[in-house]
């Protein structure tokens, strides 16, 4: 029997449908539009996509955004400068900095110039901490977006063993915060780990988050286990082997349809919490 | 065969006697006396030994201490103004505040308070992601010390499986994570872990921090493991079932005088550190 799929696209509508209705409410009531400012920094397409993708998406739920487009030669202290200035700024609630950023840059100085309280794409050490710690931060947002699809199918996992493949900033390291935080049995491998296999045969719920198209292969999916791809490579093909894994798994996430939408809900149901918690 | 032991006495002794030269070379070069400011709250017998220890071992290697001892109806307030003063304190450079407070003291508010600069013991959040992120920041002074015994004697770490277990904001967080910075593929067990026996069985590398005594087995260790026990029980009894770990293991520390010295040389190198620093 193949796997029942996590529909991030349906949760996702779920979550921006509920969203638009918060919006709407605080905005009758006299409140100001959530608002998100997106920074980007010089000219890569894909992440002009992105950060318009997550413009609109803002825009169709009744929030407003700022578009602050900087060309490819800005040093890090302008970067700074102008983050500082948005996180000054009362009317901005939420900043998300596209990355990668270009490599003269300094990434990590640039998002700690975030207010922990702005950081809605939750990226700097602070918000990381908080996952952590249960501290009540925001999020990084694909794997906030994964333990809000998770939690909408009711998927177990206290005392689940759980096995994350990746350890990025943004992704490894904060989805293993929270899935300890919801008390799986957490292992992290990476490109250093010699049998990875090995690990994703005993996972209950494996997130995979490596970057290399289909890096999972079908039969290490242990039958019965949780899979959740955070993989977006060309052609769309994910971290998995989609059919393969699909024969073994519970439950597997679609790419796209899957992780995708959910970090995009996940980044503006933050910044509305943002905006509701500056009243 | 039985294990060889990783002996944390011996290792912290050579590490002292490190420091000792470096404080000797700052002092006669006009420097100040690096001062290690210790806080306690209350009059918890064992947090007073503690202290007493540290500060023993600090005047030990020619640095200062300076013994703020606080009444147990210390209010949150009160002690955050005590760290506030002591982290402006140009003559300070690191602060340890022994924990346990008492409960109604919010703790995290008051580790926070710590300057991260200042934080000698790795107990700010700040210095937590630090460790996640390489970031050159304080190591937690339990998991900082297990990795320089760890180092002392030339174990390798990247690739292999570590399992850490227990997961408390000093020791197991962070110990997966400098773990994890040493590119071992990492699991962090808890009390939520269903079988830690089977997670322990796979590991080379085995960190025990559960405060529990005797709790991993002998039988759970596989030949030829490393073995870090920090545990510290009544009656000199640590984490794991030691006799017949070391039937297996192929190196283990001992209790006493296995993690514990290196707990404390860790948090002098690291007020050294800071002083030099400050400069």
């Amino acid at each position: 029997m193949p796997a029942e799929l996590l529909d991030g696209t349906k949760t996702a509508n779920e979550i921006l449908g509920k969203i638009r209705s918060q919006v709407a409410v605080r905005v009758a009531g006299g409140g100001s539009k959530p608002t998100l400012a997106t920074v980007l920094v010089g000219a890569d397409p894909a992440s002009i996509t992105y950060t318009r993708m997550k413009r609109k998406r803002c825009e169709s739920v009744g929030m407003r955004s700022l578009k602050v487009e900087l060309p490819a030669e800005t040093t890090t202290e302008q970067l700074l400068a102008e983050i500082e200035k948005l996180g000054n700024d009362p009317g901005v609630h939420g900043i998300l900095l596209q990355h990668p950023c270009p490599p003269h840059i300094d990434e990590r100085a640039a998002f700690e110039a975030i207010p922990t309280a702005k950081d809605v794409d939750g990226v700097t050490l602070g918000s990381f901490a908080d996952m952590w710690f249960g501290l009540g931060g925001f999020d990084s947002c694909t794997p906030g977006g994964i333990m809000r699809l998770l939690r909408a199918y009711d998927l177990p996992l206290s005392g689940k063993r759980a096995v994350v493949i990746g350890r990025s900033a943004i992704l490894g390291k904060p989805m293993a915060g929270l899935l300890l935080a919801a008390d799986a049995t957490v292992t992290i491998c990476h490109s250093r780990t010699p049998d990875v296999a090995a690990a994703v045969r005993e996972a209950d719920v494996v997130v995979a988050a490596v970057g290399r198209a289909e890096f999972v292969k079908g039969d290490w999916i242990k039958p019965g286990a949780v899979v959740a791809d955070a993989g977006y490579n060309a052609g769309n093909v994910g971290d998995v082997e989609h059919a393969a894994a699909a024969e073994r798994a519970a439950w597997i996430t679609p790419v796209p349809g899957g992780v995708g939408p959910m970090t995009i809900a996940t980044l503006l149901e933050q910044t509305l919490v943002a905006a509701e918690r500056d009243a």
